[in-house]
């Protein structure tokens, strides 16, 4: 035990590179806050969509997570029939305080009815599919990003750094979101209703 | 041999996590065009700055990289003293069509003595310790990235995507490469002299 929020970061074969590391790039500028632990269903490397492979040190074993983090990617379509990743992602939320979404990682969240009744958003580009996941979840169609009490969900893929400067300036104020964003030369849209994505695809 | 682009990606000990996976989504996204081979000094898994584990799957004596890719993060200050990694980028970039660093990657360029007589940039918050790398490189201390010749430099973290993209533009085509930018719902900053960040660390 420690006073850090631990991240649980799932992966899974096929997940999006920048779904992933655009997050953990603002988080990790902040060690003394944030612990990232990598999660897969097996421990050991797992190959991102790009080629890419990452090193999961976490199964589905471990626990106590204070933030879920589900990234999207083309792995998402197979995953949301994977019992053994529902499963996980119902039992680590228990005692979050935060669950988190990149892009079609909603698809996966959707799938095991934790959005059953929450606001939330996903890719434009993946919409009707990840829809089809959960009849149930107040789906948003335009927004960078949707916050309902401790559930975030993303856009596609580049929102996920946006949203977790979002998520970031809840924890920690607003100032300290902006440090971060100038320190890793990023210009944070801090305003989650901005998606001017959301009409290209629409 | 194929004609794909092949790209070869240099990790070392703590390199910075979104200096890699911003650019390599971007060129993720055109599979039939970029090939991505991860390199680093010893085959196996490489740590970054923030923690997660990278797999190297080439080492130093792969060769033929059409694109070479030098990412910054702390490790590049023990890595400029790497003999092994400035021959590498010295050889390999002999037949390279193009040769880029993100952040203080430009710092092992300089020093591998390729920039001198060359316009680049880099972070500017590390901006003169970088510059004690390369006492011939015409550094410039205002820009998001700085394309000279077949050398693309590009400045902190963030603008390794808006960089890339660039390059891309350079090679596919603008539109390829606005495409690509509205597919991963990123907001491509396309002017390369486009850089608050100088003036907040000037």
């Amino acid at each position: 035990m420690n006073n850090k929020f631990k991240i649980g970061v799932l992966l899974f074969p096929q997940f999006e590179l920048l779904d992933v590391f655009g997050p953990l790039e603002m988080y990790g500028t902040r060690p003394e806050v944030f612990e990232i632990c990598m999660v897969s269903q097996n421990i050991g490397s797992v190959v991102s969509k790009q080629g890419p492979k990452v090193v999961a040190e976490y199964d589905f074993n471990s626990s106590g997570y204070d933030i879920i983090m589900i990234p999207g990617g083309m792995g998402t379509r197979k995953e949301v029939e994977n019992q053994k990743i529902l499963e996980w992602i119902q039992i680590q939320s228990k005692d979050a305080k935060y669950i988190t979404s990149i892009c079609t990682g909603s698809a996966l969240m959707a799938k095991s009815g934790l959005l059953n009744g929450v606001h939330a958003t996903t890719n434009k580009r993946a919409f009707n599919w990840v829809v089809s996941q959960g009849s149930k979840v107040l789906w948003k169609k335009e927004a960078r990003w949707v916050e309902d009490g401790r559930y975030f969900t993303s856009s596609g893929i580049s929102a996920g750094m946006d949203m977790t400067l979002g998520l970031i300036s809840k924890i920690l104020g607003t100032q300290e979101a902006l440090a971060i964003a100038n320190e890793v030369e990023y210009e944070w849209h801090s305003d989650p209703s901005w998606d001017p994505f959301a009409k290209l695809y629409g």
